[in-house]
């Protein structure tokens, strides 16, 4: 914990955002197209692809193993499927979108009557337009989604259907990326990578995490951080019960969903509502002058509720910008590549590492002088307000820590206090440490 | 604290309401024209009509039994009272109203001037057709109300006066139904029986006591319930200097007082502030859908003064409706059995029974499952929405009960964090435990 | 601890203020002329004239002499001061005003240049007739201070400039007026004297903290006062560094500063927020009637900096009218003795008047007879409400106060729990010990 101001790390430089968010939006226009699930060859395409732009260790757990209350599933694959009408044209087309497809449905082929089929297929009367995304994990059952107006066009009496897919022992891929620090204390950011073709939920969480990484990557860290790209509940939970030993190190964590949509951010907080997570998030969007919701807890949502669990209770919050469920596109096909804006993952990539910057500083100084204030004149730090907006050092700040330099008010607790940003105080305190004023506490 | 679902003690099952709101307000009729008082046979004569509804120990305290910082006092017992004009005729005739007496007035039987009469009349100018009611306990006095009007027809130079009452040694009267659970832990609930024909105060206390024993008397019960039916002040003093051995069984308790008008639901906290039977008053009102208010406690009221006396301090609050002292009619002739409404019965009963379901069940679980969620879907329980409104189990209450069945988390503490009516959550609870997957907490 | 309530010392008896503030502005106008700085003979002068009012002792502390980070600085005196033209009119001229010189400057005499002259003025171009006051404690310069008007009249190619100055080791000087009590736990009053003809800030806080102790003076104590007139910054800095074997018994303070202008109060908290004199302000603000402001502590201002530097956190907040800094007349030559007001000067005075007499009677009692309410009929204290308002018992006073004495609750705690003023349940404390029905907790 002994740092000096000149050695002390920080998270990335600021990042030239808007090209990130193109680079971003580039990284989701190509694991697009690729048809996940939460298991099968779209998931470890889709980590591999991630894998070129940081170390991605990839892991393979074998279908059958327990994992807690559950067991992992069999693994699924897709080549094909269509439904073809008596003059041979496929009138549902897997190749046209790979959202034509209920997820984990079984091999059928066959001819069925047009009331048989209506019973396997999925539409939504509201959007006439949009594919809905249906899954059948843990039942027995194959379907297709289609739009509704395109249902409205199957008047045959039969149709041929296909679905070339295998259901069958396999793996449960999921991909980590480990950027170790000076500590072993783990910043968790977890994403769910199980969904076919949409934008928003959740390669856009995907592309975050990614840069994220990428950005922390190339800075010297206090802290230690873990991406995990998984399939959603069934990754988490595998996760979890296979790396149990190591979930103790996780100080603060972060659930990415939905994070590319034009909205304004939603923080859902921690199940304890008051971990230092939750408190840098609020801090991050209180000052950052733009819209935000924060969010009480709930057991329900992605995988915070796998964290959160009563048996961890992680401090785990989960930043989306509109959340899952509050958006009309979310899991149909209308959540597609316009749906996710560059600027949109360049904000949340610059709020993410906003945060990270806190959860890096956020130390208890002691006063050198704790009795009365030292005299700042004579060390040429009084009233002293030069500098670039983001680079001044401001009287105001220098007092704020100094007074609050007792070893029980962290710099994160003084910003609160202060009505600062953090930024302003932690700068104030690496003049403040260079001066020999203050010394981080033991 | 070991139970099982199906045999969990349950609250009265749900009352047909409207016609127990018609019972009551029979009750309230028929004690209607008994003279009462803090001692005498008008409290006899009401709990002898009490006791046909629940089973009732009459407990009797002799005159002079220092009870405490007080003395039980001498008994009161009157036969008949009037004013006679010079024609023999009754200007003013207990016979019509018992409230023409003061309260506590010593005998006397004389021929006094319109003057001397005058100085022992008590009347409402502002109401002028009311009667008040006014008492002497602790002063040696006499008196008669009458309405402002009556006092007006008074024009004869001498009137012939008589109060045929007695004030002797004899005994202070209450009476005490108790109601053994399967704990001795109590649950108390206070009502005074010493005002003569008035209505909401406090027969309408009465008759809600003596219909809440009824209820909960068809019905297992994990807690005990004792009520007391006693005169104000006096009684409460004497029940807890002669019982004191017994107070520290109660664990909730209430006092009923002018329960029976109009008006919505004030609910007036215990001096702690945040006892379980505050908490568990405030979540039933709030999700009533009627409007109420919940107030502090301050060491003015009604028997809440003794209950909360700082040597007790017991989780005691008072449930009124309209509080006595902020409707016009209180303490007069026109707190009659018009001014009390069947429908205003039966909706403090119904908000009490919901009271009592809370005490009864407010348990802490603990999850079989913490480590992330148990795989509902298996269970059947995934997205199962179906059954009546009132019986529904939801699955949002199964994971709020989930999620915080750590064992620190009452079901109340649950229903509180998640807004849900307690209701849902005990539901959620029963099914949970019928599945394995969360136990009572030890 | 043991006070019987006949015998309960009390705070100055309601002094009769309008006259009050008359003599405390007098006081004002008679310091008003003189010159004083952080140190010199005008701090000398300016103790002589409040000891005639007080006892006052003198602390004289040798310059050079270490306070912590600090170091006393030389003395500063002044006999004259001019800029004088060519034809030897004095154009500015220190016996006009003594604010035409900036504090501290270095002695100078010579010819000089109407540009060199210009680098020494300051004035206020927003207030073209205001002379501002400036001052060079820590740094080596000279300069004049003059209105805008004046300097548009300096025309002239050449000036005489004589600041007839010593700066050289002498003392430090400040003074103490100490009050002892029953008990040593001491309230700490704080002000500074280093201002020169400025009225508001700050010979408004001298006059209150004089007549303060005037008025305590004449009363029984069972709290010590310890009155500071000292310079600003340095002069806390000394005393908290050479009395600091004294400083805990300091239990509540104050600083004192523009306490005589005609806006409403603004009390600064102390930095722990919740202390007793924090809680004893904001009552005596809240049933004042009058329109306040009470804001939290932060690390600028006047000398609560030191007592709240976190060596020493000390109880200490800062009353003032219109603070330092928003007022436009701050530290400039409109700072004058019209300025301040009598009435506001009185204002202050009885409004910590009242604090200090919460602060001498906030007593938690034990009541006598916990266990339900004493009769307080029979000892006349039932509906007790006669007299008037300053002096009235009522039953609703009697009635908290007594359901509260259970040890745990001052008379503070209770005021503010049940929304009473102070006073009001203070006389029914007395009354209530005066029949032997509470006695002060141990």
């Amino acid at each position: 914990m002994t740092q000096t101001p000149s050695a002390a790390p920080r998270a990335a430089p600021p990042p030239a955002t808007d090209d990130l968010g193109c680079e971003m939006h580039r990284l989701v226009a190509d694991l697009y197209p690729i048809c996940r699930s939460i298991t099968g060859n779209g998931v470890r395409e889709s980590l591999d692809l991630i894998g070129r732009h940081v170390p991605l260790t990839v892991h393979e757990v074998p279908s059958g193993t327990p994992v807690f209350d559950w067991t992992v599933p069999n693994e699924w694959n897709i080549r094909d499927a269509y439904v073809r009408n008596r003059q041979g044209q496929r009138v549902i087309d897997f190749r046209k979108s790979n959202l034509h497809v209920m997820s984990y449905s079984l091999p059928v082929r066959r001819t069925v009557s047009l009331e048989e089929l209506k019973a396997h297929l999925h539409t939504l009367p509201a959007q006439p337009d949009w594919i809905p995304y249906r899954t059948a994990y843990y039942k027995e059952d194959w379907g297709f989604c289609v739009s509704h107006r395109q249902l409205a066009e199957l008047t045959e009496p039969e149709y041929e259907v296909c679905i070339d897919a295998t259901l069958a022992p396999g793996h449960l891929t999921y991909g980590e990326c480990y950027l170790p620090g000076a500590s072993p204390a783990e910043v968790l950011v977890s994403t769910h990578v199980c969904h076919p073709s949409l934008g928003n939920d959740n390669l856009s969480g995907v592309a975050l995490a990614t840069f994220l990484a990428k950005q922390l990557q190339a800075a010297p860290r206090r802290l230690s951080y873990r991406f995990l790209f998984i399939p959603g509940t069934i990754g988490a939970i595998t996760w979890l019960c296979q790396r149990e030993a190591e979930v103790a190190r996780i100080q603060h964590g972060l659930v990415l969903s939905c994070v590319g949509d034009a909205g304004h951010v939603h923080y859902k907080r921690s199940r304890r509502g008051n971990a230092t997570i939750d408190r840098a998030m609020d801090h991050v969007l209180r000052h950052s002058g733009d819209a935000y919701v924060v969010e009480d807890f709930s057991p329900f949502g992605y995988d915070e509720r796998q964290y959160c669990s009563p048996g961890f209770d992680l401090p785990v919050g989960r930043l989306s910008r509109t959340p899952h469920g509050r958006f009309p596109e979310y899991h149909t096909s209308a959540d597609n590549l316009d749906f996710v804006r560059p600027a949109a993952l360049a904000d949340s990539l610059a709020k993410c590492l906003a945060v990270f910057s806190i959860l890096e500083h956020d130390t208890a100084y002691l006063s050198r002088n704790p009795k009365c204030e030292p005299q700042l004149g004579r060390r040429g730090l009084y009233r002293t307000t030069g500098g670039h907006q983001d680079e001044r050092v401001t009287e105001i700040a220098l007092l704020w820590v100094l007074n609050f330099s007792d070893g029980r008010h962290t710099l994160l607790d003084i910003a609160e206090r202060a009505g600062l940003p953090f930024e302003e105080l932690r700068r104030a305190a690496e003049v403040l440490a260079a001066h020999d004023l203050i010394a981080p506490a033991p």
